[in-house]
């Protein structure tokens, strides 16, 4: 259409898209092009800034690797990747939260009980709670995939000195729906903000910081599958998250005990000199649509 | 903020742009957010179409290198250059039209009436014009960067076959605003369509076609700089530019003439011996605001 201008070309565009089209694709591509173009519009966006957007994305391309993942971290800075979670969150369920750009696929099976900490020092923690549908029965055979930073503030992904899977696990629960594992408490942690995110930040006065947490992938048969995060209620960042991943269902007390109330059946039972930290966090899942 | 929802986020998020920000950049980091949670919203998009989203990006990044511009080719085929172009074209100039991924910057000199097509066949095309200003006066010293496919429909910076600058050309304009050049006839060519921009093609049903057509940047001291394409009024595709690129001044007749009217002055006078084109256009550039 030789009289493409900056009002019909919107329309202009849809006109090219094929009748033949998916719908889906084309309700996803008209509402993206609607917006982009409408975002120029109001913005009145210069060539200057447009490049810079473009030089964005190609810093974000420059640095992407297998380890390094600057498109979902732009993603988790701009809160889309939180809006995804909560549009798509069960209201029966347990909170989804931001899955990030840290998980690693294929950690090794952890067994109930199981010790994440290893040789790594820190304030310990027992994580338990039980696997449930929206009716309170237990999920037998559902499956956890636990990951979080070393105390050093890094996910193993990030950190030349730990192994491809330190601080992940996979546990499966057995018939009783329980789940329960020591680790050390996470620590607070800044997002990467060496790239082209960082720069963003920067330019909004924004911190990197996201409160201390544990991430769960938790999937089992006949249920959606739920990538969620655990924060203790009494971090810094908890109202600040820079990835805006906090849900009042995910804070939790983490309870101080003494060693002396640490319980049988855990891989370093009898082994606890110190106090400890506990908190129990139950997840519902909800049915497939 | 714990109590984020999908419907409060946007203000969280404006609530994380620190007072000190940059108004400007306040307004396009607002603007952008708004619309991408509008269309997430909209859409009810699912995690995995917005997995899909992030590996486009992805796959862009995977190809992007410093000769093919993935990134730039997905703003030219959803509009966004050519919308660019429109927002900040000045009503009393030539129009601009998309710069595209395939320029490359440090052309060598092209004297007037120099020849860009050496030793390549095909129809000549004499272009030639003059370069003014609002008030019809020949800006004297403007540069004209000129560049085109060669007859294989690539440019230089996609074909290992033509040297760098291969049909591109810098001309220097004298006191009469004039410039002249022989060439090949572009001809009409698709956009790559081997990438992640040619899976969204053809997802919407949509061509890679381009129009035939020569591209200039126009620069002059004092003067807004033009990035700017001619089109031949007989192109089967004017009217479906696959990059949106086309507006009315800039389609112009190329009118077949007989080698004796070739005219005196250019690098191939008086060695033209069959029918000729010449393309006569004029640009005019606005002053610097």
């Amino acid at each position: 259409m030789r009289t493409v201008t900056k009002d019909n070309i919107t329309d202009v565009f849809m006109g090219y898209v094929s009748k033949d089209t998916d719908p889906r694709t084309r309700e996803i591509i008209g509402s993206l092009v609607q917006h982009l173009h409408d975002f120029a519009r109001e913005t009145k966006l210069t060539h200057e800034e447009w490049r810079a957007g473009i030089a964005f994305l190609e810093g974000c391309a420059a640095i992407e690797t297998e380890d390094r993942h600057e498109f979902v971290l732009a993603s988790d800075v701009l809160g889309m990747s939180s809006l995804i979670d909560m549009i798509n969150s069960s209201e029966d369920a347990t909170s989804s939260s931001v899955l990030g750009p840290f998980h690693v696929s294929g950690a090794p099976p952890l067994a109930y009980g199981g010790d994440m900490k290893r040789h790594y020092g820190g304030p310990m923690l027992l994580a338990e709670g039980v696997i449930k549908d929206t009716a309170g029965n237990p999920i037998a055979g559902a499956q956890i995939d636990i990951w979080q930073t070393a105390p050093n503030g890094l996910y193993a992904s990030q950190d030349q000195e730990q192994d491809t899977y330190s601080f992940h696990g996979l546990m499966t629960v057995g018939e009783d729906g329980k789940y329960a594992f020591t680790t050390v408490k996470p620590v607070e942690y800044t997002v990467p903000s060496d790239g082209p995110v960082g720069d963003i930040l920067r330019a909004c006065g924004r911190h990197p910081w996201r409160p201390s947490h544990l991430h769960y992938i938790v999937t089992a048969p006949g249920f959606q599958p739920l990538v969620t995060e655990i924060f203790p209620d009494d971090d810094p960042y908890l109202d600040q998250d820079t990835v805006f991943g906090v849900r009042n269902d995910l804070v939790m007390t983490y309870v101080e005990k003494p060693a002396s109330e640490f319980p049988e059946g855990m891989e370093v039972s009898g082994k606890v000199t110190e106090n400890f930290l506990q908190v129990t966090f139950d997840v519902t899942l909800a049915p497939k649509a």
